[in-house]
C-alpha cells in the first residue's frame, strides 16, 4: 500500500507513448511536483516500462507497475474499445480509481474509448445526466479561461448546461484557486433574447437560482480570450467547434508573425538580437501550458492529456490531476447539485 | 440616370457615418476602384454629406444624393427599425436595389436592422427558406475562407444548411474567382457518424448529391485557418461563435507578440530596425481587409460592412459589393438551387 496521493496512469496511452508518459512524470516530480507525494500506479507493458524506469529514477522510487499487454489504439473507436478493451492499459488505469487505490487517472489515450470506457466504469454521478470534458484557454488578463463541454456531448438540454456550470465552477475554484468564479454561457449576443431555446431556458434557471453561483449572463465567442469571464459553458458542438477554430486562429496568427520576423536577412539578425523576448513569448503560448482536458460529472475523475504531447505537456496534465486529487471539489459539486436538483422540485423545472 | 453599374449607399449607417461613408467611397475610387464606372445613390442627410463631398471630388462626380433625416440606431432592436423605419437612409438603400435603380446595397449600420429590411422588402429567393451571412476569413494557403451562416438564423435544418452550400459556393466563386471552390461542412470531427441528426442528414444529402458541387465532406474548426476548404457551411449559432473564437484568439496572440517584441529598451530597439517587416505583418492581419459579411438567399444583394470600420474597411465592403455586381452570382444560385429542388423531389427529400 502506497501512502499520499495515488494516481492511476495509462501508461501505454498517447501518440509517444510509454516514453512520454514516464519522462512527463520524471518531469513533473523534478519541477512542480518535487517535494510532494504522489504515488503512481503505471498499468502497460511491464517490459516496455522497465528500461524507461531505469532512467526516471524518481518515477521509479515512487510507482507500482501493473503489468498488461492489451492497448487501446488511438483510431479504435469507442464501441470497439468498449468490446476489446477490457484489461487494457487504458481500462485499468480507470479501474484503480473505481477501485479506490487510486484518487485520479490519467491518460494521454484516444479520447472517445476514455471517455466510454471512463462512464461504463465510474458511472455518471447522481444528480449529473451527461459527464462533461472541460479544456483551459490562456486569456488576455493573463488568467486561464475554463470552457465546457468541448465534446463529449453533441447535443445538450437546458438541465445539462445547469450541471454543466456547477461542474466548471467547482473545477475553476480547485484548479485555480478563485473563490467565487465567474460562470457564462456562450450565446450569439449578450442581450436576453438572443439565442435558441436551450440556451434561453438554461439562462433563466441560472438567473433565477439562489444557488450563490456568481452567474453573470449570456457571453460570446471573444470573451473566451479576453478573460472576461472566468467559466464558460456551452454544448459540446459549439465548445468543440470553438476550441478547434482557436486552435487554428492561433497557428495563423503566429504564422503570420514568424515570416515577418524572418522575412529577410535584416530583420533576422534584429530578431536574432531579440531572442530573450521571444522565449519568453514562446513560453507564454506554449499549448503545453493548457493540456489536460477534464472529465467531470462522473463519480471519480479522468484527466485526459493531449495524444500528442510531450513530457512537459504530460506534467502539465499531472499538475492538474494532482490539483484535483488535493481538492474536495467532488464534494464541492455534490453538494451544489443536490441544492440545484432541490431548487428544480420547488420551482417545478422541467427542461 | 447614371450609366454603369450602381451601388446604393445607406450613407448614415455606422459608428462614424457618414464621415467614413465618404471618405471609404473616395478611397474606393482612388485605390481598388480607380478607372471602374461605378455609381452611387447616397441615402442620408444632404447638410452632413454636402461638406463631406466638397473634400471628396471623385465621390461627390459620380454620387447622386438621396435626401433623408431618418436614421437607424446602431442599438436599435429589428423589431423597432421594422416599426419606424421606413423612409431612413437604410431603407431607402435597400429600397433602390429593390425598385432596380441599384444592383446592391452597402450598410455599416445595425446588422438586426438591416437583415429585417433586406427580407422585408427584397424578400427571400425562390428556393432558399432563409437568407444566410457569409463572412471571409484569412487562411495559412495566404487566400480567404468563406463561413455561413455566420448569424442571421440560430437554428438551422439540414435542407438549409444544403441550400447554404449552394450560396456560399456561388459567392467564393464569383469574388475569389475559383472555378470549383471546395465546400465543407463544419463538424466535431471529419469521421462518418459524428455530430447530431442535422449535420448527418445535410451531410448524407451533399454527399449524394449529383449538382457538380466540389463537396469535400466534414471539416472541423481549424480547417477555417488551415485553408484546407473553400467554403465552410454551417448554421449561424455556431458560425457567429466560431468567428467571434477567432477574434479574440486573435487579438490575443497578437497582444503576447506585442508584448515580447516591447518588452525592453533592448527588444524595443532591435524591434524598431524591424520596422519594414512589422508594416508588412499589420498589413496581412488588417481585418479591413476582411470587412464585409453579404447577405445571401435574398432578390437582390446587400453587402455589410463592419460598425466600427475606416475608410479603408469600408472600401473593402465596396470591392465586394463591385465584385459581385459585376458577376452573374445570383443567376449561378438561381440555376443550381432549381437542380437542387428537382433532386430533392426526385430523391424524396425532406429535411
Amino acid at each position: 500500500m502506497l501512502d499520499g496521493l495515488t494516481i492511476s496512469i495509462d501508461a501505454m496511452g498517447g501518440d509517444n507513448a510509454p516514453d512520454i508518459v514516464i519522462n512527463g512524470i520524471e518531469y513533473f516530480l523534478t519541477h512542480e511536483g518535487a517535494g510532494r507525494t504522489a504515488r503512481f500506479l503505471l498499468h502497460g507493458d511491464a517490459e516496455a516500462l522497465a528500461p524507461l524506469l531505469d532512467n526516471a529514477p524518481r518515477t521509479r522510487e515512487r510507482s507500482e507497475v501493473f503489468h498488461t499487454e492489451k492497448t487501446i489504439a488511438m483510431d479504435d473507436k469507442p464501441s470497439q474499445a468498449l468490446r476489446k478493451g477490457k484489461g487494457s492499459s487504458m481500462w485499468n488505469a480507470i479501474a484503480s480509481v473505481k477501485g479506490g487505490q487510486a484518487s485520479i487517472a490519467v491518460s494521454a489515450g484516444n479520447t472517445g474509448a476514455l471517455m466510454a470506457m471512463s462512464k461504463l466504469q465510474l458511472r455518471t454521478k447522481k444528480g449529473v445526466q451527461r459527464p462533461a470534458i472541460a479544456a483551459s484557454w490562456p486569456n488576455l488578463e493573463g488568467n486561464m479561461t475554463v470552457v465546457l463541454d468541448v465534446g463529449a456531448n453533441v447535443e445538450c438540454d437546458a438541465a445539462q448546461l445547469t450541471e454543466f456550470a456547477i461542474l466548471g465552477e467547482a473545477y475553476y475554484r480547485a484548479i485555480y484557486g478563485k473563490s467565487n468564479p465567474s460562470v457564462g454561457l456562450l450565446n450569439v449576443g449578450t442581450e436576453e433574447g438572443k439565442g435558441n431555446a436551450v440556451i434561453k431556458a438554461a439562462h433563466s434557471r441560472l438567473a433565477e437560482s439562489q444557488l450563490g453561483l456568481n452567474y453573470i449572463g449570456f457571453v460570446e465567442g471573444n470573451d473566451i480570450s479576453k478573460g472576461s469571464v472566468d467559466v464558460v459553458v456551452t454544448d459540446g458542438f459549439t465548445g468543440n467547434i470553438a476550441l478547434k477554430t482557436a486552435e487554428g486562429t492561433a497557428k495563423l496568427i503566429s504564422s503570420f508573425f514568424s515570416e515577418a520576423l524572418s522575412d529577410n536577412l535584416w530583420s533576422k539578425f534584429t530578431t536574432g538580437l531579440n531572442l530573450v523576448a521571444l522565449r519568453k513569448l514562446k513560453k507564454k503560448m506554449d499549448p503545453r501550458r493548457a493540456n489536460g482536458g477534464v472529465f467531470l460529472g462522473l463519480n471519480g475523475v479522468v484527466v485526459k492529456s493531449h495524444g500528442g504531447t510531450d513530457a512537459i505537456g504530460y506534467a502539465t496534465a499531472l499538475n492538474i490531476a494532482m490539483g484535483l486529487a488535493e481538492s474536495d471539489f467532488q464534494n464541492a459539486i455534490d453538494a451544489r447539485l443536490d441544492a440545484l436538483h432541490d431548487e428544480d422540485d420547488n420551482i417545478g423545472f422541467i427542461s
